[in-house]
């Protein structure tokens, strides 16, 4: 099979396009930028947002929705917001189109201009502080822990399914506290839900630290974030948490009275992962025959295929896999029968190997003849003949198997491709090899800039287990007293 | 408490308004006719579509995601739909906006203009119908079975929180199929799922019935609905499910080729239910003090509160609720304990009974020693002094009552409110003695619209269940062969 399509080697990035497209998960619309999230893609997606929002809401999170449309002028309230949003973004200007004179279709109506024109959000804090300034009096309305599943536009020039589009799904999470401590400790428990997340869910190892000045959240004092590593060696940025301090609730004029009666500004966070996780997922685990996707967040665990040459067969394999079912069915465990006379079991084999499925079965007849069933891995790509009787409890403990070893191999892979660089000669060849490079840095946006100009290469982190170490910045050769992540980035 | 708010006798409107802020379930924003849906709001919506999506699964449907903006010369390939929906709505100019030159700002870029404008979606039929050419080719890629939770948006000039914004959450069910009659099933199959869900959860009866040709969705052949009456006698529609015939189709060149090869146009339905469901929900049930929820949506089905007078009897009581709650827990109903040492138990009475909890608990030091608890219910206000012992069982099956009794006493409401009109004179006075009318209509389109001016009553719906009867049209005289519902409706 994998001789059809482009292998991760051949072309790393054509793999990503045409697997995306092979395993039915998204396809550009004809709108610019915009995707289509197809069923497949869309149900794992789905999964994504029923874990997270579970652990928002166990975090003490609600769920709210907040307008599409941002007024002009907020965008222009918080100096340093504008800079990183208002740019590239669309705008509206007309609320009405009319029928062309000539009879050749509509066209906006120039009488229905709006007096100030809208932004579709591509970030709603804005718009969230602006009513946050009414539901705050006193600190007794504090703390607000709000999260909202929205879409947002961002016109990028360059876009990529999943991983860059213009429009975009997400979660923006915006909170309100009475101090700047409790603000900061937000900020951290969110950056572990979204680590613990990544890990356990995704099976995905990802670095937890802090970016530098010059990549910090327009409007933030201070971002911390998830980093992964690609299989191609470079860095995906996977969520992002960040202090906001006061900025919003002075551009916005939000103050409590604090137990003393003394007005005091709003200290805010927010945070956000969107669609990006799904391109994470893809490319942290699929492989030149298909995707590959960890059992927790799979839409379908098992999959099972009879193969049978007569009604008599398929019959009784058919009342094997029921009872199957129905166990699977108790154990929480999403199993799909695939007994379409329309297809052959090599197509059906291809087809549940494109799309992922952790787990197959396969019976036939002498497998019912001798009481065995066929098991085969995805990730693997092994099979093995087990007893039918008890397969249901191996095929449980399987997937758990399967989720844990998807992890351990990511992070084996991540750890051979995280070295250390002391020079700027290796640091070059480290970072063009791909993988993540540690070293030192003097501290400055100057030398951040000039390292990235040279090889492309930019800060991902500093990680937030980086060790105190006394050293030479691997460019300028000034002092520094710790190492930080270097990496070529998505 | 009542004498505090306005009633509904005094003005429903305004009884309507405010509720919907006092029991915090959403307000205006800045942005004209957006509106904030607040927590509480949000998490009954939540339980909503939690429901209804799953009985979408269970009929067979995927979810996916289709982008925001259409372009504009989408929405003219269909002529009655671009006359139904391309006039009032936002249109997408400009994707840049830049530093104004006098500091003022920022400023849309005029170098930064859209080839050809787009339009945020006011409904997805066309971008769906376009991408679908692509997906089918045979009738072997048939049905095709998606449905799309998302952001509309239609500039209304005159909106209402809920009723009637211009930016409203709905899905919309877009499916393909190979016949006339599989799409026609279709229609009528998710019309019974609304139905379902309006009855059986929302405990709010509907009448399911059948659109007026004027009256149809833009580019539909059929329009089914269900229609609820509200406590001031005025109709809502709940929900609808379209037939679109071959429109799309052919208006996006959509073509399958049959079992014999041949071509032809592809079957459409599409159908929806919005947030428009949660003012609905509020009208049909609530009353002067406030929010009234059937059990089966209420983001809180039971409230327990303790009345202490010192740490000691809380933390006996409190040992008791935490019993409860584990019970409750086992069983799957939602229950908060609220012993916030901030707010006096009148205060907590008096909040939930304005939030629709539908099951009040509360426990004194005098139930503790009787062994006794109060179980007061939202819908009636009534309340009763039972046994500890068995507490959780009781309340379990007055969840389950509350749910029953809500529906049959609106219900009982709606057959009080509607009645036969069988001359102009009564039909008017019945039509703005407010209600359902059922009435003779000779089918034209003229009559239908010279009632509507005389009286503001439209045709709701022809009943499904309509009973052939040979009578004379209420307004015209002409020959009619069954009776329509006649209402004003919101």
């Amino acid at each position: 099979m994998g001789s059809k399509h482009t292998t991760r080697a051949q072309d790393y990035s054509k793999w990503y396009n045409e697997l995306v497209q092979r395993a039915d998960l998204a396809e550009h619309s004809d709108v610019r930028g915009c995707m289509i999230i197809k069923p497949y893609g869309f149900a794992i997606w789905e999964r994504m947002k029923e874990v997270l929002d579970q652990k928002f809401k166990e975090t003490g999170h609600s769920n709210a929705y907040f307008p599409l449309f941002i007024p002009k002028s907020y965008l222009s309230k918080e100096a340093s917001h504008v800079e990183g949003f208002a740019k590239e973004c669309a705008v509206v200007t007309h609320y009405r189109l009319k029928n062309a004179e000539d009879g050749s279709g509509v066209v906006v109506d120039p009488k229905a201009k709006l007096e100030e024109e809208l932004i579709v959000r591509p970030t709603s804090e804005t718009i969230i502080w602006n009513s946050y300034r009414n539901w705050i009096q006193s600190y007794r309305d504090l703390p607000i822990l709000i999260n909202q599943w929205a879409n947002v536009v961002r016109w990028e020039m360059r876009t990529r399914l999943f991983l860059r589009t213009a429009e975009f799904l997400w979660q923006e999470g915006h909170t309100a506290h009475a101090t700047a401590q409790e603000a900061q400790d937000e900020t951290s428990k969110m950056l572990e839900v979204y680590a613990d997340f990544a890990e356990q869910y995704m099976a995905m190892p990802v670095v937890k630290g802090r970016k530098t000045e010059s990549e910090r959240f327009a409007g933030a004092e201070d971002t911390l974030c998830i980093e992964a590593l690609m299989q191609d060696g470079k860095a995906l940025q996977a969520g992002t948490s960040h202090f906001l301090g006061q900025n919003f609730a002075k551009a916005f004029d939000v103050k409590f009275a604090d137990k003393e009666g003394k007005l005091e500004h709003v200290w805010a966070t927010s945070w956000g992962v969107s669609t990006r996780l799904m391109g994470a997922l893809i490319m942290s685990h699929s492989d030149d025959e298909g995707l590959v996707l960890p059992p927790l967040l799979a839409p379908i665990q098992v999959v099972g295929i009879p193969i049978y040459r007569n009604p008599e067969d398929l019959k009784k394999i058919s009342d094997k896999f029921d009872a199957l079912s129905a166990s699977f069915k108790a154990k929480g465990i999403s199993f799909k029968y695939d007994d379409d006379d329309n297809r052959r079991p090599g197509w059906k084999f291809s087809e549940y190997e494109t799309k992922g499925i952790p787990v197959r079965l396969a019976m036939g007849a002498r497998d019912l003849e001798n009481g065995k069933i066929e098991v085969a891995r995805r990730d693997k790509k092994t099979k093995e003949v087990i007893a039918y009787e008890g397969s249901d409890v191996f095929v449980e403990k399987l997937l758990a198997q399967i989720q844990n070893e998807l992890f351990d191999k990511a992070q084996s892979f991540r750890s051979e491709k995280t070295s250390e660089a002391n020079d700027f000669q290796s640091f070059k060849d480290l970072v063009n090899g791909g993988g993540f490079v540690s070293a030192h840095w003097d501290g400055t946006s100057e030398t951040e800039n000039k390292i990235k100009e040279e090889t492309q290469a930019t800060i991902r982190c500093i990680p937030l287990d980086q060790v105190k170490e006394e050293g030479a910045c691997v460019y300028s050769g000034k002092p520094s007293t710790g190492r930080v992540l270097f990496a070529k980035a998505y």
